[in-house]
């Protein structure tokens, strides 16, 4: 699932989405409420509307942006007051405003308004803040309409695994279409990361789609799957792409790279995006090099259809019971990270 | 004719463009020749297969960038000398290496080497400037391979029809594939230049096609047909995309304009383009208020659909005998300029 900011994936249409065959766009409760406002967006039809998308929608709650994007934030009982980075005016997200944003935008999957602790935070601050998000996700459910949106919960908890097991059982005791990961992927190791998702993934209701939200490589997206984890969202194959870096088959490869100039093969032999079956690495080289637009349209179509790709293949391989082989095989290609010449 | 300046057209891809029924690109030899070197795009098969273009291209002679980007630029018999916008490294353009420089690119038209003097030049060195430009043009047509490249010479002589004049003589008395107009839209006043085009266009070979450079606005354009023109290019239509300005049928809409907030209709009703059959004026001034890449892609696909519709519904009015009234139809519209809120 890539990740849509201002009701746009940077850099990519939502012609191109379509022929990707992506299925379900992420939509910024933050960016949307400051810009265009989801007023105007409810009243011009909700976001399938106005962005021109029938495919599915999820929205984030704004939580997490308000923590890495607003400035003077404050966390009360009530909610979160902040400060927009755009003009810095004065905004209150509450978990009740947080979905009747989320409702009048009118996304399929909506998710709680949680806390996401820093990832450094001591223990007593874990445990209040966790006591909070529950009293919050209980204040989310009597606020959302049980309309069209499906309201998610979130789990937090850091990596302690007692505090995750004890927010599991607080979460999950409230009965939702969905259940969340939230609070990894942000500075821990990976190794850490896939260990305690691995303990915390399996504790969520089998029967109800689990979603690791922020996440990640390729290698977190097979280890995550390994554990029983079915949805995704995650800057990195866009962001990536708009640096130049793509995720190839044979590993990593940036496109800024000299090594690129005069080398005709596409950036993927064994892909068959439009960018692959179309364009040389030198021609890509030469677009980055001289700062062109049409190179950040190239790279971003190319990575998503890589990690879309990887989770096509994370599927078949449940079904025909070699998922084990298939994220190891993974493995093998991320850490080989073939030399930009070859 | 849209303009590509680095092996693309600025904010679409290839695939737009073959979707836009657009025949023809043009290269900028500048550019090119400072990056990525013709010499590499030769050796990666020429520029058609270098950009995957399989449709024609035109390069231009290098010596309008020149003048308009190089730094510290003397020119002399031999040609011109100048710094390279870039990273100031010393250069050479001379006749034979222009075309040299294009034929190694691979276009399938090409441009002779000439000088576009300033507009506010005297006559006493416009009269120098054309005298060279001829000889250059004999020096382009003796190095010219006559082979895949159709090689164009390009009447200079600014607003004086004596000189105008008097240079079609010159350069028409050398027998070549298509003859342009250069030295036009250079600052002089619309009026100036229709009337000056209206009687130097019908005085180039009716049977090979006439080349109107680097012009112009939707009324340039059906006036400069009306004159006998076949030919344009220009930036117009993808820059003025750019900055958020859209041609439409019923005149210039200006997409950053907050009385578009909440339209939902769009751009131009009457346009069958991907953008006005796909988005509305509302969530394409969220994209330009929000400075999203995909705002660029969008007004560009609708500039260059609404310039190709334009081209394609004077070659109907001509094939239908009703130019004039074809072309007074786009005056009216260009001049009422629809206020921004209709």
């Amino acid at each position: 699932m890539p990740v849509g900011t201002q009701a746009t994936v940077k850099a990519v249409g939502q012609d191109d989405l379509c022929a990707l065959g992506v299925e379900i766009l992420l939509g910024n409760t933050y960016h949307l409420m400051l810009r265009p406002g989801e007023e105007l967006v409810g009243a011009l039809g909700g976001l399938h509307r106005f962005m021109a998308w029938e495919r599915a929608i999820l929205t984030d709650s704004g939580g997490f942006q308000v923590y890495s994007l607003a400035q003077n934030r404050r966390i009360t009982e009530e909610g979160a007051s902040f400060q927009s980075h755009l003009d810095g005016s004065r905004w209150l997200l509450t978990p009740e405003r947080s979905i009747e944003i989320q409702e009048t935008l009118g996304a399929d999957i909506i998710m709680a308004f949680d806390e996401c602790p820093p990832s450094k935070a001591e223990r007593p601050y874990l445990e209040e803040s966790l006591a909070r998000t529950t009293r919050w996700l209980q204040r989310c459910a009597t606020a959302w309409s049980r309309g069209r949106s499906a309201l998610f919960g979130i789990v937090q908890g850091g990596l302690d695994l007692e505090l995750r097991r004890r927010h599991v059982a607080e979460v999950c005791a409230v009965e939702l279409p969905g259940y969340a990961l939230g609070g990894y992927s942000v500075g821990e190791r990976p190794e850490e990361m896939h260990a305690s998702v691995a303990e915390v993934a399996p504790l969520l209701p089998e029967d109800r789609p689990r979603y690791l939200m922020g996440v990640g490589t390729p290698v977190d997206l097979v280890t995550a799957v390994a554990a029983g984890v079915d949805m995704f969202d995650c800057v990195l194959p866009t962001r990536c792409a708009r640096n130049g870096l793509l995720f190839t088959t044979q590993g990593r490869l940036n496109l800024r790279n000299r090594a690129h100039a005069r080398d005709e093969r596409p950036p993927d032999p064994a892909c068959s995006c439009y960018t692959c079956r179309t364009h040389s690495r030198a021609y890509l080289r030469h677009l980055f090099a001289a700062d062109e637009l049409l190179a950040l349209r190239l790279a971003t179509l190319h990575n998503l259809h890589h990690y879309l790709e990887l989770m096509r293949g994370a599927r078949r391989a449940i079904e025909e019971d070699r998922l084990g082989a298939f994220a190891a095989g993974v493995r093998v290609r991320e850490a080989g990270r073939v030399p930009a010449s070859q």
